[in-house]
Protein backbone atom coordinates (compact mmCIF):
# COMPACT_ATOMS: atom_id res chain seq x y z
CA UNK A 1 0.00 0.00 0.00
CA UNK A 2 3.02 2.38 0.53
CA UNK A 3 3.52 4.69 -2.35
CA UNK A 4 6.89 5.66 -3.22
CA UNK A 5 6.21 8.28 -5.79
CA UNK A 6 3.18 11.27 -5.72
CA UNK A 7 3.17 14.79 -7.90
CA UNK A 8 0.91 17.56 -6.53
CA UNK A 9 -0.92 20.01 -9.00
CA UNK A 10 -0.97 23.52 -7.72
CA UNK A 11 1.45 23.54 -4.72
CA UNK A 12 -0.20 26.02 -2.40
CA UNK A 13 -2.04 25.84 1.04
CA UNK A 14 -3.61 22.43 0.58
CA UNK A 15 -1.31 21.24 -2.32
CA UNK A 16 1.89 22.25 -0.04
CA UNK A 17 0.42 20.70 2.99
CA UNK A 18 -0.30 17.40 1.43
CA UNK A 19 3.48 17.02 0.42
CA UNK A 20 4.34 18.41 3.92
CA UNK A 21 2.35 15.27 5.49
CA UNK A 22 3.11 12.94 2.73
CA UNK A 23 6.76 13.36 3.42
CA UNK A 24 6.08 13.39 6.90
CA UNK A 25 4.54 9.70 6.24
CA UNK A 26 7.78 8.18 4.41
CA UNK A 27 6.53 9.28 0.92
CA UNK A 28 9.98 9.86 -0.68
CA UNK A 29 9.76 11.48 -4.30
CA UNK A 30 6.87 14.27 -4.29
CA UNK A 31 6.81 16.04 -7.64
CA UNK A 32 5.27 19.61 -7.95
CA UNK A 33 4.10 20.61 -10.91
CA UNK A 34 2.94 23.76 -11.90
CA UNK A 35 2.91 26.39 -14.38
CA UNK A 36 5.43 28.53 -12.38
CA UNK A 37 8.58 27.43 -11.53
CA UNK A 38 9.39 30.72 -9.27
CA UNK A 39 6.54 28.92 -6.86
CA UNK A 40 7.52 25.19 -7.13
CA UNK A 41 11.62 26.37 -6.18
CA UNK A 42 9.60 28.19 -2.99
CA UNK A 43 7.48 25.06 -2.70
CA UNK A 44 11.04 23.09 -2.45
CA UNK A 45 12.83 25.72 0.07
CA UNK A 46 9.92 24.75 2.16
CA UNK A 47 10.21 20.89 1.83
CA UNK A 48 6.66 20.55 0.23
CA UNK A 49 7.97 19.16 -2.61
CA UNK A 50 10.97 16.58 -3.53
CA UNK A 51 10.91 17.10 -7.80
CA UNK A 52 9.71 20.28 -9.77
CA UNK A 53 7.89 19.55 -12.93
CA UNK A 54 6.73 22.50 -14.85
CA UNK A 55 3.67 22.08 -17.30
CA UNK A 56 6.16 22.77 -20.15
CA UNK A 57 8.62 20.27 -19.28
CA UNK A 58 9.18 16.88 -20.65
CA UNK A 59 5.97 15.75 -18.38
CA UNK A 60 6.24 11.37 -19.94
CA UNK A 61 9.67 11.57 -18.27
CA UNK A 62 8.53 13.85 -14.94
CA UNK A 63 5.70 11.73 -14.37
CA UNK A 64 7.32 8.14 -15.65
CA UNK A 65 7.55 6.74 -11.98
CA UNK A 66 4.30 8.55 -10.27
CA UNK A 67 1.65 6.60 -8.68
CA UNK A 68 -0.59 8.56 -7.90
CA UNK A 69 -1.59 12.50 -8.78
CA UNK A 70 -3.26 14.76 -6.41
CA UNK A 71 -4.65 17.64 -7.91
CA UNK A 72 -4.83 20.81 -5.85
CA UNK A 73 -5.84 23.62 -8.60
CA UNK A 74 -9.51 25.91 -8.67
CA UNK A 75 -12.72 23.35 -9.06
CA UNK A 76 -13.20 25.12 -12.74
CA UNK A 77 -9.44 23.95 -13.88
CA UNK A 78 -9.03 19.98 -12.34
CA UNK A 79 -11.27 18.16 -14.98
CA UNK A 80 -9.33 19.86 -18.64
CA UNK A 81 -5.88 18.93 -16.26
CA UNK A 82 -6.49 15.74 -15.01
CA UNK A 83 -7.00 14.68 -19.28
CA UNK A 84 -3.88 16.42 -20.07
CA UNK A 85 -1.81 15.24 -17.57
CA UNK A 86 -3.47 11.80 -18.20
CA UNK A 87 -1.85 11.44 -21.88
CA UNK A 88 1.19 11.41 -20.77
CA UNK A 89 0.85 9.60 -17.10
CA UNK A 90 2.46 6.24 -16.14
CA UNK A 91 -0.10 3.70 -17.20
CA UNK A 92 -2.84 2.80 -14.74
CA UNK A 93 -1.72 6.19 -12.67
CA UNK A 94 -4.28 7.24 -10.49
CA UNK A 95 -5.54 10.67 -9.87
CA UNK A 96 -7.67 12.41 -7.48
CA UNK A 97 -8.03 15.85 -6.42
CA UNK A 98 -8.87 18.47 -3.72
CA UNK A 99 -11.97 20.38 -5.03
CA UNK A 100 -14.95 21.76 -3.03
CA UNK A 101 -17.12 19.93 -5.64
CA UNK A 102 -17.33 16.41 -6.49
CA UNK A 103 -20.81 15.64 -8.98
CA UNK A 104 -19.78 17.74 -12.03
CA UNK A 105 -16.03 16.80 -11.81
CA UNK A 106 -16.71 12.98 -11.06
CA UNK A 107 -19.06 12.75 -14.00
CA UNK A 108 -16.44 14.59 -16.15
CA UNK A 109 -13.71 11.96 -15.23
CA UNK A 110 -15.69 8.97 -14.55
CA UNK A 111 -15.48 7.79 -17.92
CA UNK A 112 -12.01 5.98 -19.11
CA UNK A 113 -9.23 8.26 -18.95
CA UNK A 114 -5.87 7.89 -21.29
CA UNK A 115 -3.43 5.61 -20.28
CA UNK A 116 -5.99 3.40 -17.97
CA UNK A 117 -5.38 6.28 -15.77
CA UNK A 118 -8.31 6.43 -13.21
CA UNK A 119 -10.02 8.86 -11.20
CA UNK A 120 -11.60 9.04 -7.55
CA UNK A 121 -12.27 12.41 -5.95
CA UNK A 122 -11.49 13.94 -3.01
CA UNK A 123 -11.55 16.87 -0.79
CA UNK A 124 -9.82 17.35 2.63
CA UNK A 125 -12.07 19.42 4.91
CA UNK A 126 -9.09 21.43 5.72
CA UNK A 127 -7.69 24.69 5.11
CA UNK A 128 -8.50 28.50 5.66
CA UNK A 129 -9.08 31.76 3.89
CA UNK A 130 -4.88 31.79 4.20
CA UNK A 131 -3.35 31.17 0.70
CA UNK A 132 0.33 30.14 -0.51
CA UNK A 133 2.33 27.58 0.26
CA UNK A 134 4.45 29.23 2.89
CA UNK A 135 1.15 28.59 4.72
CA UNK A 136 1.61 24.80 3.98
CA UNK A 137 1.80 22.96 7.27
CA UNK A 138 2.37 18.91 7.80
CA UNK A 139 -0.35 18.57 10.52
CA UNK A 140 -3.39 20.61 8.12
CA UNK A 141 -5.05 17.01 7.93
CA UNK A 142 -4.29 15.84 11.04
CA UNK A 143 -8.08 14.45 12.54
CA UNK A 144 -9.54 16.17 9.66
CA UNK A 145 -12.35 14.26 7.59
CA UNK A 146 -10.76 13.58 4.15
CA UNK A 147 -14.11 13.06 2.08
CA UNK A 148 -13.69 10.09 -0.90
CA UNK A 149 -16.17 10.23 -3.65
CA UNK A 150 -15.75 7.53 -5.69
CA UNK A 151 -18.45 6.33 -8.35
CA UNK A 152 -20.25 3.24 -8.92
CA UNK A 153 -17.49 2.71 -11.59
CA UNK A 154 -14.92 3.15 -8.95
CA UNK A 155 -12.60 0.22 -8.27
CA UNK A 156 -12.55 -0.82 -4.97
CA UNK A 157 -8.65 -1.09 -5.10
CA UNK A 158 -8.57 2.53 -6.29
CA UNK A 159 -10.45 3.38 -3.05
CA UNK A 160 -8.81 1.67 -0.90
CA UNK A 161 -5.60 3.24 -1.46
CA UNK A 162 -7.16 6.59 -1.61
CA UNK A 163 -8.27 6.25 1.35
CA UNK A 164 -4.82 4.29 2.89
CA UNK A 165 -2.92 8.24 1.52
CA UNK A 166 -5.79 10.07 3.04
CA UNK A 167 -4.81 8.15 6.42
CA UNK A 168 -1.22 8.03 6.15
CA UNK A 169 -1.49 11.90 6.39
CA UNK A 170 -3.46 11.64 9.35
CA UNK A 171 -6.70 12.55 7.98
CA UNK A 172 -10.17 10.68 8.72
CA UNK A 173 -11.83 9.27 5.92
CA UNK A 174 -15.35 9.31 5.00
CA UNK A 175 -16.68 7.69 1.71
CA UNK A 176 -19.88 10.06 0.09
CA UNK A 177 -21.31 9.62 -3.78
CA UNK A 178 -20.07 13.15 -5.60
CA UNK A 179 -23.80 14.56 -5.59
CA UNK A 180 -24.16 14.32 -2.02
CA UNK A 181 -21.03 15.54 -0.92
CA UNK A 182 -22.33 18.10 -2.52
CA UNK A 183 -25.34 19.16 -1.09
CA UNK A 184 -23.55 18.54 2.25
CA UNK A 185 -20.93 21.09 1.40
CA UNK A 186 -23.52 23.49 0.73
CA UNK A 187 -24.94 23.44 3.86
CA UNK A 188 -21.61 23.49 5.86
CA UNK A 189 -19.26 24.85 3.55
CA UNK A 190 -20.52 27.47 1.12
CA UNK A 191 -23.75 28.65 2.59
CA UNK A 192 -21.71 29.73 5.38
CA UNK A 193 -19.17 30.84 3.03
CA UNK A 194 -21.80 33.16 1.06
CA UNK A 195 -23.22 34.14 4.32
CA UNK A 196 -19.41 35.61 5.48
CA UNK A 197 -19.65 37.57 2.37
CA UNK A 198 -22.72 39.53 2.28
CA UNK A 199 -22.24 40.01 5.96
CA UNK A 200 -18.62 41.58 4.84
CA UNK A 201 -20.26 42.87 2.08
CA UNK A 202 -22.84 44.83 4.01
CA UNK A 203 -20.88 46.76 6.64
CA UNK A 204 -21.52 50.63 5.60
CA UNK A 205 -18.33 52.58 5.89
CA UNK A 206 -19.72 54.36 9.15
CA UNK A 207 -19.12 51.73 11.21
CA UNK A 208 -16.21 49.88 9.72
CA UNK A 209 -14.40 51.21 12.84
CA UNK A 210 -16.40 49.60 15.17
CA UNK A 211 -16.34 45.71 14.34
CA UNK A 212 -14.80 43.78 16.79
CA UNK A 213 -13.96 40.08 17.42
CA UNK A 214 -17.36 38.79 16.99
CA UNK A 215 -17.93 40.60 13.47
CA UNK A 216 -14.40 39.41 12.50
CA UNK A 217 -14.85 35.85 13.52
CA UNK A 218 -18.80 35.66 11.49
CA UNK A 219 -17.29 37.47 8.32
CA UNK A 220 -13.27 35.81 8.35
CA UNK A 221 -13.98 33.35 5.24
CA UNK A 222 -14.62 36.65 2.50
CA UNK A 223 -11.14 37.15 3.07
CA UNK A 224 -10.72 34.03 0.86
CA UNK A 225 -9.78 34.16 -2.65
CA UNK A 226 -12.54 35.64 -5.30
CA UNK A 227 -11.71 33.39 -8.16
CA UNK A 228 -11.61 30.12 -6.34
CA UNK A 229 -14.68 30.69 -4.45
CA UNK A 230 -16.68 32.59 -7.80
CA UNK A 231 -15.90 28.73 -9.22
CA UNK A 232 -17.60 26.45 -6.52
CA UNK A 233 -20.15 28.89 -5.85
CA UNK A 234 -20.99 28.11 -9.74
CA UNK A 235 -20.49 24.87 -9.85
CA UNK A 236 -22.25 23.78 -7.00
CA UNK A 237 -25.16 26.67 -7.44
CA UNK A 238 -28.04 24.73 -7.34
CA UNK A 239 -27.61 23.33 -3.70
CA UNK A 240 -25.78 26.46 -2.87
CA UNK A 241 -29.03 28.24 -3.84
CA UNK A 242 -31.26 25.91 -1.47
CA UNK A 243 -28.82 26.19 1.46
CA UNK A 244 -29.10 29.51 1.53
CA UNK A 245 -32.71 29.74 1.06
CA UNK A 246 -32.96 27.07 4.33
CA UNK A 247 -30.54 29.65 6.01
CA UNK A 248 -32.92 32.79 5.37
CA UNK A 249 -36.13 30.82 7.07
CA UNK A 250 -34.06 30.07 9.77
CA UNK A 251 -32.65 33.48 10.20
CA UNK A 252 -36.02 34.94 9.89
CA UNK A 253 -37.45 32.34 12.69
CA UNK A 254 -35.24 33.95 14.77
CA UNK A 255 -35.74 37.83 13.66
CA UNK A 256 -39.68 37.37 14.61
CA UNK A 257 -38.54 35.52 18.39
CA UNK A 258 -36.52 39.08 18.50
CA UNK A 259 -39.11 41.15 16.88
CA UNK A 260 -41.85 39.75 19.26
CA UNK A 261 -39.80 40.19 21.99
CA UNK A 262 -41.16 36.05 23.16
CA UNK A 263 -38.19 36.07 25.41
CA UNK A 264 -38.45 32.63 26.71
CA UNK A 265 -39.00 31.07 23.06
CA UNK A 266 -35.77 33.19 22.34
CA UNK A 267 -33.87 32.11 25.00
CA UNK A 268 -34.48 28.56 24.33
CA UNK A 269 -33.84 28.50 20.45
CA UNK A 270 -30.39 30.62 21.64
CA UNK A 271 -29.58 27.68 23.89
CA UNK A 272 -30.18 25.21 21.20
CA UNK A 273 -27.93 26.61 18.77
CA UNK A 274 -25.60 27.09 21.50
CA UNK A 275 -25.46 23.59 22.30
CA UNK A 276 -24.97 22.66 18.24
CA UNK A 277 -22.40 24.70 18.49
CA UNK A 278 -20.61 23.69 21.46
CA UNK A 279 -20.45 19.89 19.96
CA UNK A 280 -18.10 21.46 17.17
CA UNK A 281 -15.52 22.21 19.46
CA UNK A 282 -13.61 25.25 19.09
CA UNK B 1 -7.17 62.37 36.41
CA UNK B 2 -5.54 59.25 38.13
CA UNK B 3 -8.16 57.31 40.45
CA UNK B 4 -7.49 55.47 43.32
CA UNK B 5 -10.20 53.35 43.97
CA UNK B 6 -12.61 51.90 41.64
CA UNK B 7 -15.21 48.87 41.91
CA UNK B 8 -16.52 46.90 39.52
CA UNK B 9 -20.14 44.82 39.51
CA UNK B 10 -19.95 41.54 37.90
CA UNK B 11 -16.50 40.12 37.56
CA UNK B 12 -16.56 37.93 34.26
CA UNK B 13 -14.20 38.08 31.42
CA UNK B 14 -15.25 41.70 31.05
CA UNK B 15 -15.23 42.56 34.56
CA UNK B 16 -12.09 40.72 35.27
CA UNK B 17 -10.21 41.88 32.30
CA UNK B 18 -10.70 45.84 34.12
CA UNK B 19 -10.11 44.50 36.64
CA UNK B 20 -6.53 43.37 35.43
CA UNK B 21 -5.79 46.35 33.38
CA UNK B 22 -6.23 48.86 36.02
CA UNK B 23 -4.18 47.03 38.27
CA UNK B 24 -1.38 47.31 35.67
CA UNK B 25 -2.91 51.08 34.87
CA UNK B 26 -1.59 51.52 38.46
CA UNK B 27 -5.05 51.80 40.06
CA UNK B 28 -4.26 51.05 43.48
CA UNK B 29 -7.78 49.22 44.95
CA UNK B 30 -10.04 47.65 42.86
CA UNK B 31 -13.84 46.56 44.78
CA UNK B 32 -15.06 43.64 43.35
CA UNK B 33 -18.89 43.61 43.69
CA UNK B 34 -21.11 40.31 43.08
CA UNK B 35 -23.38 37.98 44.79
CA UNK B 36 -21.27 35.22 44.64
CA UNK B 37 -18.36 35.20 47.11
CA UNK B 38 -16.66 32.15 45.99
CA UNK B 39 -16.25 33.73 42.68
CA UNK B 40 -15.33 36.69 43.83
CA UNK B 41 -12.27 35.06 45.96
CA UNK B 42 -11.37 33.47 42.44
CA UNK B 43 -11.12 36.96 41.03
CA UNK B 44 -8.78 37.94 43.89
CA UNK B 45 -6.60 34.91 43.38
CA UNK B 46 -6.40 35.50 39.44
CA UNK B 47 -5.01 38.99 40.93
CA UNK B 48 -8.26 40.76 38.73
CA UNK B 49 -9.28 42.78 42.53
CA UNK B 50 -7.82 43.59 45.37
CA UNK B 51 -11.13 43.68 47.77
CA UNK B 52 -13.94 41.24 47.96
CA UNK B 53 -17.63 43.10 48.61
CA UNK B 54 -21.03 40.76 48.44
CA UNK B 55 -23.98 42.30 47.75
CA UNK B 56 -25.48 40.60 51.14
CA UNK B 57 -22.60 42.82 52.72
CA UNK B 58 -22.23 46.77 54.46
CA UNK B 59 -22.23 48.53 51.08
CA UNK B 60 -21.74 51.59 52.32
CA UNK B 61 -18.60 51.01 53.96
CA UNK B 62 -17.19 48.84 51.10
CA UNK B 63 -18.09 51.76 49.10
CA UNK B 64 -16.80 54.51 50.83
CA UNK B 65 -13.87 55.43 48.83
CA UNK B 66 -14.53 54.44 45.35
CA UNK B 67 -14.67 57.08 42.71
CA UNK B 68 -15.87 54.95 39.80
CA UNK B 69 -18.00 51.77 39.95
CA UNK B 70 -18.38 49.68 36.18
CA UNK B 71 -21.07 47.46 36.29
CA UNK B 72 -20.55 44.27 33.74
CA UNK B 73 -23.95 42.53 34.90
CA UNK B 74 -26.04 41.32 31.72
CA UNK B 75 -27.96 43.92 30.01
CA UNK B 76 -30.86 43.15 31.50
CA UNK B 77 -29.31 43.86 35.29
CA UNK B 78 -27.96 47.42 34.85
CA UNK B 79 -30.20 49.87 35.62
CA UNK B 80 -31.42 48.68 38.74
CA UNK B 81 -28.20 47.17 40.39
CA UNK B 82 -26.93 51.43 39.57
CA UNK B 83 -29.61 52.59 41.69
CA UNK B 84 -29.56 50.34 44.28
CA UNK B 85 -25.66 51.02 44.60
CA UNK B 86 -26.10 54.69 43.98
CA UNK B 87 -28.21 54.60 47.25
CA UNK B 88 -25.37 53.60 49.39
CA UNK B 89 -22.04 55.29 47.16
CA UNK B 90 -19.96 58.11 48.24
CA UNK B 91 -21.65 61.45 47.26
CA UNK B 92 -21.06 62.40 43.37
CA UNK B 93 -19.41 58.37 42.42
CA UNK B 94 -19.61 58.53 38.76
CA UNK B 95 -20.89 55.26 37.46
CA UNK B 96 -20.34 52.86 33.95
CA UNK B 97 -21.05 49.71 32.89
CA UNK B 98 -19.96 47.94 29.98
CA UNK B 99 -23.58 46.92 28.09
CA UNK B 100 -23.68 45.94 24.27
CA UNK B 101 -26.89 48.21 24.66
CA UNK B 102 -27.04 51.74 25.52
CA UNK B 103 -30.23 53.96 24.63
CA UNK B 104 -32.96 51.89 27.23
CA UNK B 105 -29.91 52.24 29.89
CA UNK B 106 -29.18 55.49 29.20
CA UNK B 107 -32.76 56.74 29.30
CA UNK B 108 -33.80 55.04 32.36
CA UNK B 109 -30.02 56.64 34.15
CA UNK B 110 -30.27 60.06 32.87
CA UNK B 111 -32.21 61.88 35.45
CA UNK B 112 -30.70 62.17 39.48
CA UNK B 113 -29.34 59.18 41.17
CA UNK B 114 -29.13 59.10 44.50
CA UNK B 115 -26.16 60.95 46.59
CA UNK B 116 -25.55 62.84 43.50
CA UNK B 117 -24.50 60.10 41.45
CA UNK B 118 -24.16 59.91 37.76
CA UNK B 119 -24.38 57.68 35.54
CA UNK B 120 -22.16 57.56 31.63
CA UNK B 121 -22.49 54.67 29.78
CA UNK B 122 -19.70 52.70 28.38
CA UNK B 123 -19.67 49.76 25.39
CA UNK B 124 -15.74 48.55 25.37
CA UNK B 125 -15.75 46.58 21.78
CA UNK B 126 -13.98 43.31 23.31
CA UNK B 127 -15.00 40.01 24.39
CA UNK B 128 -15.48 36.74 23.12
CA UNK B 129 -17.94 33.36 23.25
CA UNK B 130 -15.65 32.44 26.27
CA UNK B 131 -16.90 33.59 29.37
CA UNK B 132 -16.15 33.62 33.68
CA UNK B 133 -13.02 35.34 35.45
CA UNK B 134 -10.92 32.72 34.50
CA UNK B 135 -10.41 33.96 30.69
CA UNK B 136 -9.68 37.50 31.43
CA UNK B 137 -6.39 39.44 30.41
CA UNK B 138 -5.33 42.96 31.25
CA UNK B 139 -4.71 43.26 27.13
CA UNK B 140 -8.13 42.16 26.21
CA UNK B 141 -8.89 46.55 25.65
CA UNK B 142 -5.31 46.74 23.85
CA UNK B 143 -5.99 49.21 20.86
CA UNK B 144 -9.70 48.37 21.19
CA UNK B 145 -12.44 50.90 20.91
CA UNK B 146 -14.17 51.60 23.91
CA UNK B 147 -17.50 53.47 23.23
CA UNK B 148 -18.69 55.96 25.64
CA UNK B 149 -22.17 57.47 25.84
CA UNK B 150 -22.81 60.76 26.99
CA UNK B 151 -26.53 62.32 26.71
CA UNK B 152 -27.34 65.87 26.41
CA UNK B 153 -27.27 65.93 30.00
CA UNK B 154 -23.75 64.20 31.31
CA UNK B 155 -20.89 66.49 32.26
CA UNK B 156 -18.33 67.09 30.21
CA UNK B 157 -15.81 66.25 33.74
CA UNK B 158 -17.69 62.73 34.14
CA UNK B 159 -17.31 62.38 30.39
CA UNK B 160 -13.52 62.77 30.47
CA UNK B 161 -12.74 61.27 33.65
CA UNK B 162 -14.51 58.26 31.72
CA UNK B 163 -12.48 58.50 28.74
CA UNK B 164 -9.13 58.52 30.58
CA UNK B 165 -10.34 55.84 32.94
CA UNK B 166 -10.79 53.53 29.29
CA UNK B 167 -7.60 54.99 27.62
CA UNK B 168 -5.46 54.13 31.05
CA UNK B 169 -6.43 50.42 29.96
CA UNK B 170 -5.33 50.76 26.68
CA UNK B 171 -8.71 51.28 24.81
CA UNK B 172 -9.55 53.78 22.02
CA UNK B 173 -12.34 56.08 23.11
CA UNK B 174 -15.34 56.78 20.79
CA UNK B 175 -17.60 58.99 21.68
CA UNK B 176 -21.23 58.31 20.32
CA UNK B 177 -25.37 59.23 20.84
CA UNK B 178 -26.80 56.35 22.63
CA UNK B 179 -29.24 55.65 19.87
CA UNK B 180 -26.78 55.98 17.40
CA UNK B 181 -24.56 53.29 19.38
CA UNK B 182 -27.51 50.85 19.38
CA UNK B 183 -27.66 51.13 15.71
CA UNK B 184 -24.02 50.96 15.21
CA UNK B 185 -23.85 47.30 17.29
CA UNK B 186 -27.40 46.00 15.83
CA UNK B 187 -25.10 46.08 12.56
CA UNK B 188 -21.68 45.08 13.39
CA UNK B 189 -22.43 43.22 16.54
CA UNK B 190 -25.79 41.96 16.99
CA UNK B 191 -26.96 41.13 13.54
CA UNK B 192 -23.81 39.30 13.34
CA UNK B 193 -24.60 37.39 16.27
CA UNK B 194 -28.03 36.33 15.29
CA UNK B 195 -26.41 35.19 11.79
CA UNK B 196 -24.14 32.79 13.84
CA UNK B 197 -27.07 31.69 15.91
CA UNK B 198 -29.28 31.22 13.03
CA UNK B 199 -26.38 28.75 11.34
CA UNK B 200 -25.73 26.79 14.28
CA UNK B 201 -29.23 26.12 14.51
CA UNK B 202 -29.18 25.19 10.86
CA UNK B 203 -27.15 22.47 11.09
CA UNK B 204 -29.16 19.55 10.74
CA UNK B 205 -27.51 16.33 12.38
CA UNK B 206 -26.80 14.12 9.21
CA UNK B 207 -23.99 17.00 8.14
CA UNK B 208 -22.49 17.30 11.79
CA UNK B 209 -19.72 15.78 11.31
CA UNK B 210 -18.44 17.30 8.27
CA UNK B 211 -17.61 21.04 9.08
CA UNK B 212 -14.70 22.46 8.70
CA UNK B 213 -12.82 25.13 10.25
CA UNK B 214 -15.19 27.78 7.98
CA UNK B 215 -18.71 26.57 9.95
CA UNK B 216 -16.52 26.78 13.04
CA UNK B 217 -15.48 30.49 12.41
CA UNK B 218 -18.87 31.89 11.38
CA UNK B 219 -21.10 30.46 14.12
CA UNK B 220 -18.42 30.30 16.36
CA UNK B 221 -20.81 33.84 18.09
CA UNK B 222 -23.13 30.63 18.87
CA UNK B 223 -21.27 29.71 21.48
CA UNK B 224 -22.15 32.64 23.42
CA UNK B 225 -24.26 32.80 26.44
CA UNK B 226 -28.20 32.29 25.81
CA UNK B 227 -29.33 34.61 29.22
CA UNK B 228 -26.59 37.44 27.72
CA UNK B 229 -27.79 37.55 24.32
CA UNK B 230 -31.47 37.05 25.12
CA UNK B 231 -31.22 40.39 27.00
CA UNK B 232 -29.64 42.44 24.26
CA UNK B 233 -31.88 40.88 21.59
CA UNK B 234 -34.54 41.91 22.73
CA UNK B 235 -33.73 45.00 24.72
CA UNK B 236 -32.28 46.47 20.75
CA UNK B 237 -34.82 44.58 18.94
CA UNK B 238 -35.65 47.24 16.47
CA UNK B 239 -32.26 48.15 15.00
CA UNK B 240 -31.47 44.42 15.12
CA UNK B 241 -34.76 43.78 13.28
CA UNK B 242 -33.85 46.36 10.65
CA UNK B 243 -29.91 45.05 10.24
CA UNK B 244 -31.14 41.07 9.87
CA UNK B 245 -33.64 42.48 6.85
CA UNK B 246 -30.53 44.44 5.61
CA UNK B 247 -28.54 40.87 5.55
CA UNK B 248 -31.03 38.92 4.06
CA UNK B 249 -31.25 41.56 1.32
CA UNK B 250 -27.75 41.33 0.90
CA UNK B 251 -27.30 37.35 0.88
CA UNK B 252 -30.50 37.20 -1.21
CA UNK B 253 -28.33 39.20 -3.97
CA UNK B 254 -25.47 37.26 -3.52
CA UNK B 255 -27.51 34.31 -4.26
CA UNK B 256 -29.24 35.51 -7.30
CA UNK B 257 -25.70 36.18 -8.96
CA UNK B 258 -24.95 32.59 -8.03
CA UNK B 259 -28.14 30.79 -9.60
CA UNK B 260 -28.15 33.16 -12.71
CA UNK B 261 -24.72 31.63 -12.55
CA UNK B 262 -23.41 35.55 -13.08
CA UNK B 263 -19.42 34.61 -13.02
CA UNK B 264 -18.14 38.42 -13.81
CA UNK B 265 -20.76 40.26 -11.02
CA UNK B 266 -20.20 37.51 -8.86
CA UNK B 267 -16.34 37.77 -8.92
CA UNK B 268 -16.38 41.17 -9.13
CA UNK B 269 -18.91 41.13 -5.21
CA UNK B 270 -16.84 38.54 -4.00
CA UNK B 271 -13.91 41.09 -4.74
CA UNK B 272 -15.53 43.96 -2.97
CA UNK B 273 -16.40 41.78 -0.49
CA UNK B 274 -13.13 40.49 0.37
CA UNK B 275 -11.07 43.76 0.07
CA UNK B 276 -13.59 45.20 3.23
CA UNK B 277 -12.90 42.25 5.15
CA UNK B 278 -8.78 42.64 4.40
CA UNK B 279 -9.38 45.88 5.62
CA UNK B 280 -10.63 44.78 8.73
CA UNK B 281 -7.29 42.62 9.83
CA UNK B 282 -7.26 38.99 11.04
Amino acid sequence: MQMNSVAIVGVGLIGGSIGLAARRAGIKRIVGIGRNRDRLEEALRLDAITDILCLSDNLSAGLAEVELIVVCTPVGLIVDQIRELAAHARPGTLFTDGGSTKRSIAEALDGPLANDCRFVGSHPLAGSEKTGVDHARAELFEGRVAMIAPTKNSREEDVQRLAGFWEALGARVVQIAPDEHDRAMAATSHMPHAVAVALAASLSDEFKDLTGTGFGDTSRLAAGDPDMWQQIFLDNRQHVGNSIRNFVEELQRLAELIEDADATKLEKYLTRAKKKRDALGS
